[in-house]
C-alpha cells in the first residue's frame, strides 16, 4: 500500500540474511504472526550492519512500514533481503523483503526509517560513510 | 515519518484499551523491543473491533506503519488509543497511538489498513455498516 | 507430575501479582503456548523480588519445573502467587502457582530453584537475609 | 538439580534438530531468555513427531523441568537433541538437551511429560506403538 512505489523483485537484493520458522511464530490463525516479521528483519538488520563498528548500539528505528502479501506458514525457510536505497544527514532508509524458499515475489516488503543516535550523548550523528557506500 | 499528516494528540481518540508491559518486553537494550508494540497493538484491536461478529476471524492486515517517538520500559502501565479513519470498499484504516500513562504525546503512532477477506471463500466482502458509523 | 508433593490452593499465597493476557499468548491450538508461563512468572518474580537491592541483576534461574493442569485462554485475568519455600547457602527456591481469575486451583504451579550470583565476580553470594526472612 | 539421575553428554541422542538464535531471543540481561529454550524444545518437538499421525494436535504437556547449565548468546547455531526415555499407558518422557554449536555437555537439560489427549472426545488414548519403538 504505502510500498506502492517499489517493485520489488527477488534480484534487487544482493544481502540476503537466512531465518527458519519456529512453531511458535504461528498464531491462533495458524499463520505466521505479523508482529514476527519484525522480529525476523530485526535480526537481518544485525546481520547486515553487524560489521560496522561506528553503528554499534547506536541506531534507533524511527519509523517503518510493512506491506503483507502473502501467508507464512511453518515449517519455512525464508530469506532477507536488504539494501540501502537512501541517506539522509542523520539517518538512512533501508528496504527489505523477506522471501519465502525460491519464491521470486516476497511475503512482505518493509522500508524502515534508521537514525544513528548516540545514546550516551543523547543525540544524532551523520550517518557513517560505509553505510552511504552499501547504496552505491 | 509517514504520519506526518497526522498530529495526534489524546484527546483524539474515545476507545482505549490499557496495556501492562511484561519485563520480557524488554530487548537487549533495555528499552521495549520495537516489535512489541505490534503485540499491544494487536491486542488493543481484538478488544476494539471484538463485539463486531462480522468480522470474526474474517480481517488481515494488508500494511502498517509506525512511527516511533519515545522509549518505552518496564513496568509501565500503557494505553492504547484507536479510531477508524478512513473506510473503503472491502477495507479501512485504523489510526491508533500508544500512550504512557497520563502522557498527553504517544510512545507510537500506527497506520493500519485492515482488509475484509472470507478465508472460506478466499475473498474479500464489503466493509460492514458498524465499521462505517464507528467512524461518525 | 514433579511437585506431587506441594498441594497447592490459593490461600496459601499471601503474594500476588496480576497479569493480562494478550491475544498473541495464544498459539496454533488456541490456548495459552506453555512458554508464556515462563514469562508471566518472570515478571511476577521482578515484581516480588524488586525491592531487594542486594539481588539487583544478580540472580539466575539455575531450574524449574512446571505443571499444567488447565488450559489458558484469551482474554483472561491472571493472578501469580508466589512464596519462598526454601533457602540453602546461596540458592533457594520458589513456589508460584498462576490462578485464573477467581479460581481456587492453579492453571500452572511451578518451582524454580533460583542461585545468587554476582555477574562482575563470577560467583555464587549467600542468599541475603531479607530472602530468608520472607519465608518465615 | 531436578535432572541429577541423569547425566547427561551429547553422544546419548541420535535425533537432534538446529536452531538458529535471533537477536530478539536475548532479554534485558544480553543472554538467551530462559524461556526462550522451551520454545527451542517445542520447534524440536514438532520435528521429532510430525511424522506421527497418530499424535497430531493430539499430545499435551504435563509437565517440564529444565535445568540452565550455561548461559547462551545470539548468533548462535543450537542443536536440540532428544529421545522417549519412558513410556506409560497414555504418557511418554521426552529427555532433551540443547547443545551450543559443537560443545558436548548441554546449554540446558530438559525432561518433558507428554500426555496422549483427544481434544475432540476430552479424554486419554494409549501411547501409540510407534512410541514405544522409538525407546527401544
Amino acid at each position: 500500500m504505502f510500498l506502492k512505489d517499489y517493485s520489488i523483485s527477488r534480484n534487487q537484493f544482493s544481502f540476503f540474511t537466512e531465518i527458519n520458522t519456529r512453531w511458535r511464530d504461528l498464531d491462533a490463525f495458524d499463520h505466521i504472526n505479523h508482529a514476527m516479521y519484525l522480529t525476523y528483519l530485526e535480526t537481518g538488520r544485525f546481520d547486515y550492519l553487524s560489521n560496522i563498528k561506528e553503528l554499534k548500539k547506536s541506531i534507533i528505528m524511527a519509523s517503518i512500514t510493512i506491506d503483507y502479501h502473502k501467508q507464512g506458514y511453518h515449517p519455512s525457510k525464508l530469506y532477507i533481503g536488504q539494501k540501502i536505497v537512501s541517506v539522509g544527514n542523520s539517518s538512512f532508509k533501508i528496504l527489505a523483503s523477506i522471501f519465502n524458499n525460491e519464491e521470486v515475489s516476497p511475503l512482505i516488503s518493509s522500508l524502515a526509517v534508521i537514525v544513528c543516535f548516540d545514546f550516551n550523548e543523547q543525540k544524532t550523528f551523520p550517518v557513517p560513510e560505509i553505510i552511504r557506500n552499501k547504496m552505491k
